[in-house]
């Protein structure tokens, strides 16, 4: 693992890190930010997994998580959404390749080599994190935005335990019935719509899949909550399934980081009361 | 002035707005924060001048300022940095020319048109800013990073009593006494440095300029800290001038916005003390 670069924040350490992944088979690049800590302590982690056309800078720069990190003592790490690199295949619209890996692992021609995100975030990163950063892995929170909100979701509800805490910002809750899942979903899956179901939250809950307890925000001026989000139908599965779920709709809020940042502070607390007890 | 954005953030209104500026003779661009008020009340109003290479959207996107504002009622108001557009002169260099205007109002060639930020900030936005925002002219504050804090300093001690609270960010502190201060204001003004020092902080100090109180942050691991900024340089003139001024120098933290984030709740605390008694 290569340092790129690291900062002093709010009594702690933002590093920015790059590491040859196995996974991918590219370089991959992700941000950790350590609160400072008593020496040998191992921390809780928060997992935060971005949306379209992200890196993990875009929550570094905007997401305004440090300060309640430092307080709860909190680690945060911010992956990228896909791999990169010219070898990489790609396509032009923003919501399908670079930017868009959807956190799943693709099946199908050019994309299966690379497209492994799933993997990625499953497996291999929380290996290299737990190696080389002061984190306890019985301790685990995930978040994440719109696609990340997905990939939070469906990381969480297909890995029972692992988790204590899940959350999300403006999540993608059923890919399989919103232009972007499916798009994302057949191409790099196919046309067998039977292997999209491990990556749609809705149809993980409707199969039996549970969480102990989950906390969503969404703006209702977010342009995309009627055709892309639908937030109801994730309300609704979780009812269905009895399943606890705060799903608090902000009003006047949009899909972009001032409406991410301004409820940081209570998802990392809300993380906090499951990750510290 | 046109609206180019607005968007909910931390129960107030994060908005984009331009103009076209009489005193630069170009359209300008600037950043507003306004937290919910009761109808016709009229807040107080903290300025922040950002430094070298930044436009309205630095401080916008990483300067954590939002929720502190809201907490203390707060209008949060951003300027570029200089004029922009096609027909302004520029300069290869990243220290002079657009993004770095210096808020000196220019008097040379080809510079003397459009590169006028002093009378800009001090003069043409506030008059714009009071007219189109719920501000209470007779409680303003004013802060900078860098560059921008040799603005906040400067226009601060060139109109006394107009600002109640004064702060800074890793300020260039005597750009008589620094490279980029040098180049900045031999280009901007011409050789003759008696025209120099109504834009240094130390120099206004040493001729009898004075402010009620100052609060400066300054990393320790700042890479311009001992070859432009020269903290010790205000220190000194503070002393010398027996000038109230609390310069705190910050371990480990460096030039970037992760330091600004860090201690921007403590700055807008502190000014909100003084623009809220």
């Amino acid at each position: 693992m290569e340092v790129l670069s690291t900062a002093r924040a709010f009594g702690g350490t933002q590093g920015v890190y790059r590491h040859a992944s196995v996974v991918t088979g590219t370089d991959m690049t992700f941000a950790v930010y350590v609160p400072d800590h008593a020496p040998g302590a191992k921390l809780p982690v928060l997992w935060y997994l971005s949306g379209l056309t992200c890196t993990h800078a875009n929550v570094m720069e905007k997401g305004e998580y440090r300060r309640a990190c430092a307080e709860h003592g909190i680690v945060f790490v911010a992956p990228d959404t896909s791999p990169r690199g010219d070898d990489v295949p790609d396509d032009e619209a923003y919501d399908f390749g670079k930017g868009a890996g959807f956190y799943v692992d693709a099946t199908q021609e050019p994309w299966a080599r690379h497209f492994r995100m799933r993997s990625y975030i499953e497996q291999e990163l929380p290996a290299l994190v737990a190696a080389e950063f002061p984190v306890d892995r019985d301790r685990q929170g995930i978040t994440g935005h719109s696609m990340g909100g997905h990939g939070a979701l469906t990381i969480s509800l297909r890995n029972p335990g692992r988790f204590r805490s899940t959350s999300a910002f403006a999540p993608i809750v059923s890919p399989m019935n919103c232009p972007w899942g499916e798009k994302a979903l057949g191409g790099y899956l196919g046309e067998d719509m039977s292997s999209w179901r491990q990556y749609d939250a809705c149809a993980l809950i409707k199969q039996g899949a549970r969480l102990p307890d989950l906390l969503v925000d969404q703006g209702t001026a977010d342009n995309f909550l009627d055709t892309q989000l639908k937030t109801q139908l994730l309300d609704e599965a979780c009812r269905k399934a009895d399943m606890p779920a705060q799903i608090r709709m902000q009003e006047g809020y949009d899909h972009s980081y001032f409406f991410i940042s301004t409820f940081m502070d209570e998802h990392i607390a809300w993380h906090a009361e499951r990750l510290n007890k």
